[in-house]
């Protein structure tokens, strides 16, 4: 860490957490009925629904092959945030921004996927925010998985694949410089105050699948990138193991 | 009632409820943080969240006039259902379905609002349905009010108007014609293998917002007609005595 | 009929009409020569093109069924009415209100026609209204009958089909409540001053098919809508007395 | 004229008519009674609502200037050919051919309307077809003049313009070779047998507007260009003659 | 010519060209390295990427036949022109003006190619224009042709067809009325001040393919339009000299 | 480095590049004729015109601010590909790709300019891919950036302001690991035959703006991201003295 990171007297973060403090996670599995897997995911007030459904089907491009798919879609109610945005579906299509979170939330859940084993089906992933409060998509990631998990489960059960198709866990954390100091988990308000915010996801084994870094005020350097990347280490490892403690509730 | 109505021998209803009997009913104010109303709303295992949004300003037709407005909008999550349907947002249009039903909504609200006592501004309702068991339409209406009615509440707290918009109370029920039997509060199984089904919107002084019967197998009697709105007539008070519950914890 | 309703002394409608008179209907078959049943139908000043066309093809929902299809299209003219409204195909969507109908004239229709004895086939209704004046989802509806009665006639006598799919008559109207009192078939004028505005599809045989009631100023009692349904009926009757007429001049 | 076209014996045209022969052609004011003007033309089976609707604004590419403009849109009714073909409004776009029809139109209306003398507002033309029997561009710009024509009448009567905006007739025909001969006025069947064919929009004074030949089948030569152009002038005589006339019915 | 064509004294044109002058004219051929024909097509100042892609399927309306297809699509990159446009895929669909000039390529090239001899497979022809300066649409299908041309080589050089799809060349040029006079190959400058623009394309043999003149100003006579055409047909035979030079380099 | 990377034989790249040489990088200015700044950018077959555009105006966000906005634009001609890829304009919209592509261009341009010193005014960037070769997204930052420079350099000739918004240098390459070893610069071969893809986005002074790593097979670790970095920031280094170059022709 550099000099001037380690000099400097840390203002506190709004949330009033410690720097490399996590927000309450909770993780509640089996909250909508319909679904092969449905998780309610909270990082702190940012609660999103996560569902895994299976579809007995593959898009076009797999078609005649055996393997199977993953494939993720993202979207937030109108009013989980400050001020209410206009409905996607309302306006006749998906921002950007839903596009970008959607498309790193399906790669995250494959990089853990064999989809050899899944077989030729699709298992849908679809992340709703109900409420909004920062980090939706490292949220939506780290629920997903156990939804994923749980849909996976139950075709093992019901004998439709031999063997599971999930190779590892993966979760997903943003980081960030505050006022100079690098800090874990970034609220809402955090990250409308951050001059550098980082989504990092990385597997149960310790492997990055993603590292998105973005300077939003100054750029950011090899120093801070280094200590943000620490921060994310540690706060995978938390998350991953309240992944495993949610699954373990049924024993699997 | 016609003979053939009353001497029929009843099979039970699918749900084992009585042809009178409403599901569970519960509505949760409060349920999000950021809007000015915000409920969720159960009927059984139809679940909704209705949100009552702000906007200080008026749609085009209205500009110039000190009149305000009420809107709605209405979604299902895509694994709100049995199987996973297409998300509107992704395919870029929403159904006929589901503009039909927010057009429904926006009525029967704006039946109980004084337009005028709300100034130059805009109420926009949400209804979001994370899970789908039948009457996802009755339960939006139901809840969309309370949260209505807290966001009128709201305003006048704050000083922006002089009096409360609100003029009644408003809620909705279905009803049906299931193995000819007349039927309340329509669970999807029931729906589905129903020869009639009726949406009733009523306020609390007891008048007909809507009236939306539809036969869809045998067409129906005008004393099935009526056995159908004796019914809702009932159904509707004690939803409104719900509506009344939910807000007094807060001695509104 | 409540005390008030029958008390009151009554102001001349905007029409002229008797409360409980159709405007003038007429039904012109073989209005254009392509399609397989081509109808104008006028309400008065309301004058709507139906059509009904046969395709050899079921949607994908019935395929490897041998039940038939029939689904209804809606449009009006960008100036049938007395400001010009966007075309919807330049705007690229169709309206709430647009979709709202023509999923009510579908199930108005396929309420009186079997569709497994239609066969593995579509029957394809358009509904284009050229001129508006009230009422065209009704005139449609009655106009769109006998289209596809003309239609179902020509599958008969080339022996595509071996029995008639059409059950019985089906006709619509609207009834409403102008200055306190209950009058059958309004005009644009009188819709816009009614307070009531009910919809009523009923068949040959005197069942209901649809109600779509709306209060649009003040809500409407049980009396009153009893009043509004006695008038319907009336008029119903009157409408498929003039269906048949028009369907005899050729003998069927 | 070439040899080749002189010596050739020609066969009857599938219409049976002269090869410089129009069909029946019929102008209709005053067809449907909202708008400032309103035509049915018809050139045989095709047949054509054609309205001009006049709005007190301009787009926004002329605001701030005095001028005018005049725009036009066209559109075929579902049914209004041999098979049904999908309605644009449902499709959500309007087709290339749709786009380069009501782009000709326009550009054809526009080329003897006097922008200045029509002031700050709008003249839109609406052309829908109701059933068509080929030639539906050349029939909804020749009746399309007479409605436009009827709107600037009423501007001019009621004061809110000086001096009437029209600078001259227009009028539009087809041509094309058929079997070797230069025709008149292609009806489907012989468009579809034409190896060229021509439209040609002109003004009572004779200058061409717009001329659009294409080469279905096999290039043609200069000589037959000459000979379409001649065919095509005496049609444009007799049109503009029927626009008189039609015009002239109230002293016009 | 017409008299007032003859003595009328000549004021320069904008670009210092005679009248009956092309500007240079240069086709660069394998201008990209994926397609299968690629060519940068130069007329002046306006530059347009062609290319020909060979794909091994047709469209619907053709399965099941041996024949193959040809298709035109055409863009213009935002700032292309002197002030930037906005982009097509970002509004959601392409201009009027867009799908116009992309049919008229399609026909052009599809009047000098035997759709048998190319098989069932799809030539798929993009005109792009990089830099816009007048004359886009002729310059496109002038170098769509040796594009195509190339593509046609290799598909025949790689045994996939027997014989060569191509029956003859096509080129396309623009003439116009600048000041009274009849001139060649209009830039954006000459056009904006021209009274009549056209648009002129024509086969190696000498055949009219399309002839689209439009009065942008006053009407124009038959005299003037002969003037034109003969222009029109010098211009072709020039660019049909610079397509063999341009092929003739590799020996076709 | 950790001693798996350091002890594996090095096989040879696709390109025959050593693992940390760029490709050849060419930066033409003024490539386009009417934009402010227009540069061809080229590594190696990856070619991108990237044209920079001034618009008096800003956003709706923006209004009655003295800001001035930078936003980005990306496309690919369809055939820049090996194989033909639909228009987005044809289908009606752009792709995830592209709008997260047209996201980060926008991200990087704005952190090096400063947005004040712009005034109330947008600067458009266009990056369109006429030939694709991998990387494509950081050739477009690379170019784009010189293109906005020239625009900058126009709008400060001209007086409009008063100070450059060019605040520092910015460009981007991107990194993999191909076959065990971190390698610069990915061209396609490389990219589809690489576990890792990471684009980074740096600043004349060696600051980052962007990271966006993504493991595409395996996970990627800390040692192979901290070589990944050094690699990159050697790349940048590079580029930055190529574009520097290139401003410097014109004495910059």
């Amino acid at each position: 860490m550099t000099d001037s990171l380690l000099l400097k007297p840390s203002i506190p973060r709004p949330s009033g957490r410690r720097d490399s403090q996590l927000r309450d996670v909770r993780i509640t599995r089996h909250y909508t009925k319909h679904a092969e897997g449905s998780v309610l995911v909270e990082f702190g007030d940012t609660k999103v629904i996560c569902t895994a459904s299976i579809a007995e089907r593959v898009p076009a491009f797999l078609s005649g092959r055996e393997q199977g798919w993953l494939t993720a879609e993202y979207g937030m109610l109108p009013r989980a945030t400050h001020t209410r945005s206009d409905r996607e579906a309302a306006r006749g299509k998906q921002t950007g921004r839903t596009q970008e979170i959607q498309r790193l939330i399906g790669r995250a859940l494959r990089s853990v996927f064999d989809l050899n084993a899944l077989g030729p089906r699709t298992l849908h992933i679809d992340c709703d925010v109900i409420q909004a409060d920062g980090g939706t998509r490292t949220a939506s990631i780290t629920g997903a998985f156990v939804a994923a998990h749980d849909a996976a489960t139950k075709l093992l059960a019901s004998g439709r694949i031999a063997q599971s198709p999930v190779k590892d866990f993966v979760a997903a954390i943003s980081v960030g410089i505050f006022d100079g100091s690098p800090v874990l988990d970034l609220d809402y308000e955090e990250d409308s105050q951050c001059d550098t915010d980082m989504n990092v996801v990385m597997t149960g084994a310790g492997g990055f699948v993603e590292v998105q870094g973005t300077a939003e005020g100054a750029p950011f350097s090899r120093d801070e990138m280094n200590a943000l990347l620490d921060l994310a280490d540690n706060g995978i490892k938390a998350l991953i193991a309240k992944q495993k403690a949610a699954l373990e509730i049924e024993g699997v």
